[in-house]
């Protein structure tokens, strides 16, 4: 369980010892073939024996095991659709399955303290598996977040470091800080974790799969951990098919869906523009060359919406299937909308991914 | 599975014909005997078959299905803890559980519009899961509601009628609607909605059983679904003994706990204080005598709490087990701390009821 493997160069490295290939590509973590569980523990935690470490003690217990529902009022150009309600983790996130593996693996190695940079979604989740694990824990945030905000993060007692300038900075000095083990987007560990909604997404199919996943995309760690659970499902003989796996982003701040539309294999940095989605605006996305590499492989596509789309689909969420969103979450309806207007997608079970139920990042 | 009686003097009657007993008494399905189910449905449908209507289309089918955790940081007293997290219900609270099979059962019995009387979390479940089942909504608040919490029930798009004076005067209100199925606290829907609950806890201990349940209690609508599961079980050979259940409440109302203490068989209605956790809040409780009934059948007990000890059980719950509660969730907490004090609790596992995690009722 402790090799880590580059999806592009095929590089193996121990984990922990190296955060990023030689090549410059995140990494994920190698492991046997993974195969049905027969084990009924809480949530993403049926799947221990495919992840690489046991579930924590506290909250991150209860991260995953989402469900997947069918909402018929939301079926829309011939589509039968299915939503994977991601709100439905402890701290209202799929952040969680990512945190709670993260700190589960930080506590088995000895780690006293967990740290992340997030001023949203992340930093409460990883401050709250930390906190129910027993381990310390870090949040660098930007100087200006909102009281609020800072307020909902402070009730888990994490360590809050408030960082002048750019966001974009905060990355940077969260790597100078010694005796904190970072688990930000692109970590091996959150990327198994986040693997596992795709786990539970196909095990309700299985040995069929749904023709195609649509998921809001920001630094790609997220479409990374699907991709990796198709590639292991098939590998496993698991699943007859692949889904076809489509990224949906803001149209203010879409560099994987620029990149894909050029047909490169990288994505440029790009200078981001507001929209209401802003917990998804990653101009420089760390590990946006292997979402491309998800996309390409499972013959999938990118879209861009506007944010009065966003707007029209988490109301529609809402009205027809009684999901409330965050306007980051309703980027997968808007753009499965798009993409059919665009007649990319027209197969008949499709599957929707609400990202959480917060507006906070 | 439509037939409905009383748990007190046993008389029978044709749902939904009546709502209450001759006697008063709140009413409660009777079916056949349950059994552990083999399905794989989302949360808990699982269950459908021991519940009077299948599961209804959208965010209702999402529904229960709750993670039970291990919280070793928050065990206090000698006691080995498992948290029930209901706040990972599809709109945030344990109501779900009931509003989904509300909506299901009138939607098999062919009606229009169900409505509900609250201003927080029943209000927002009911009107989630009527949307997502395509039927009609009319919710009941009172006239003064902040807007902010108007504004998140109007986002499901119900009828939202304000009633002028004292919110007690909201149910009489709701009683002279005409073609609205009322769903509210007391409705043997609920109550078998939310005895699922109890049927996952003894599910994942069978054929053993927790020692003890500690609970919120405000309507006694949610103990009677608890006391309900754990009769049927018992009676169907799955679980070896009853698990004692307690009532946690705030001592500024806490109608049940004073009923209990003085050994009466009646609650009677209280002139209610101010509470920080005012969503349970319940001076005149519908099904108290039920939840009175339940406590003594499993020799369990009752307990008031201050707010200085609510909000020392919230900050522990966040800090200790990272789970960010409502005030009234961390009265289960705050109560259990308050039986060990009293040595009314010392066993080896106990099962603490987390409520929702929203702020509002
Ligand atoms: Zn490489
Ligand atoms: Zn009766």
């Amino acid at each position: 369980m402790s090799t880590v493997r580059c999806y592009d160069c095929g590089r193996s490295f121990a984990f922990p010892e190296r955060k990023r290939c030689e090549c410059g590509e995140p990494l994920w973590f190698d492991h046997g073939e993974v195969a049905w569980p027969d084990r009924r523990d809480p949530g993403m935690w049926r799947y221990a024996d495919s992840l690489p470490a046991a579930a924590p003690a506290g909250v991150g217990a209860a991260a995953g095991g989402t469900p997947l529902v069918r909402a018929p009022r939301l079926d829309t150009g011939g589509v039968e659709l299915y939503l994977k309600d991601e709100g439905q983790n402890p701290t209202g996130s799929f952040k969680d399955r990512g945190s709670a593996l993260a700190v589960a693996s930080a506590r088995e190695r000895g780690i006293d303290r967990v740290g992340t940079v997030s001023h949203g979604n992340m930093a409460m989740s990883t401050a709250a598996c930390a906190a129910g694990a027993g381990l310390e824990c870090t949040v660098c945030v930007p100087a200006d977040i909102p009281e609020e905000r800072l307020a909902h993060i402070a009730r888990y007692g994490p360590e809050i470091l408030r960082v002048e300038g750019e966001y974009g900075r905060l990355y940077e000095r969260s790597l100078e800080l010694e005796g904190v083990d970072f688990v930000n987007s692109d970590t091996p560990l959150r990327v198994a974790g986040q693997k596992t909604v795709a786990y539970e997404i196909c095990e309700a199919f299985a040995s069929d799969v749904p023709d195609a996943i649509v998921l809001p995309v920001s630094s790609g760690g997220q479409l990374s951990g699907i991709w990796k659970a198709i590639l292991e499902l098939r590998a496993a003989g698991l699943i007859d098919e692949r889904p076809r796996l489509y990224a949906s982003q803001a149209s203010a701040c879409d560099p994987i869906v620029r990149a894909f539309g050029a047909d490169r294999r990288e994505v440029s940095p790009i200078e981001g523009g507001e929209t209401i989605a802003y917990s998804i605006a990653n101009a420089d996305p760390p590990s946006g060359n292997r979402a491309l590499a998800a996309l390409r492989d499972t013959d999938g596509g990118a879209v861009s919406v506007s944010d009065d789309a966003i707007r029209a689909a988490q109301r529609r969420l809402a009205r027809k299937g009684g999901f409330r969103v965050e306007a980051s979450s309703a980027v997968a309806y808007a753009g499965l909308e798009r993409l059919l207007e665009r007649g990319e997608i027209g197969a008949i079970r499709d599957v929707y991914k609400r990202q959480g139920s917060h507006s906070t990042r």
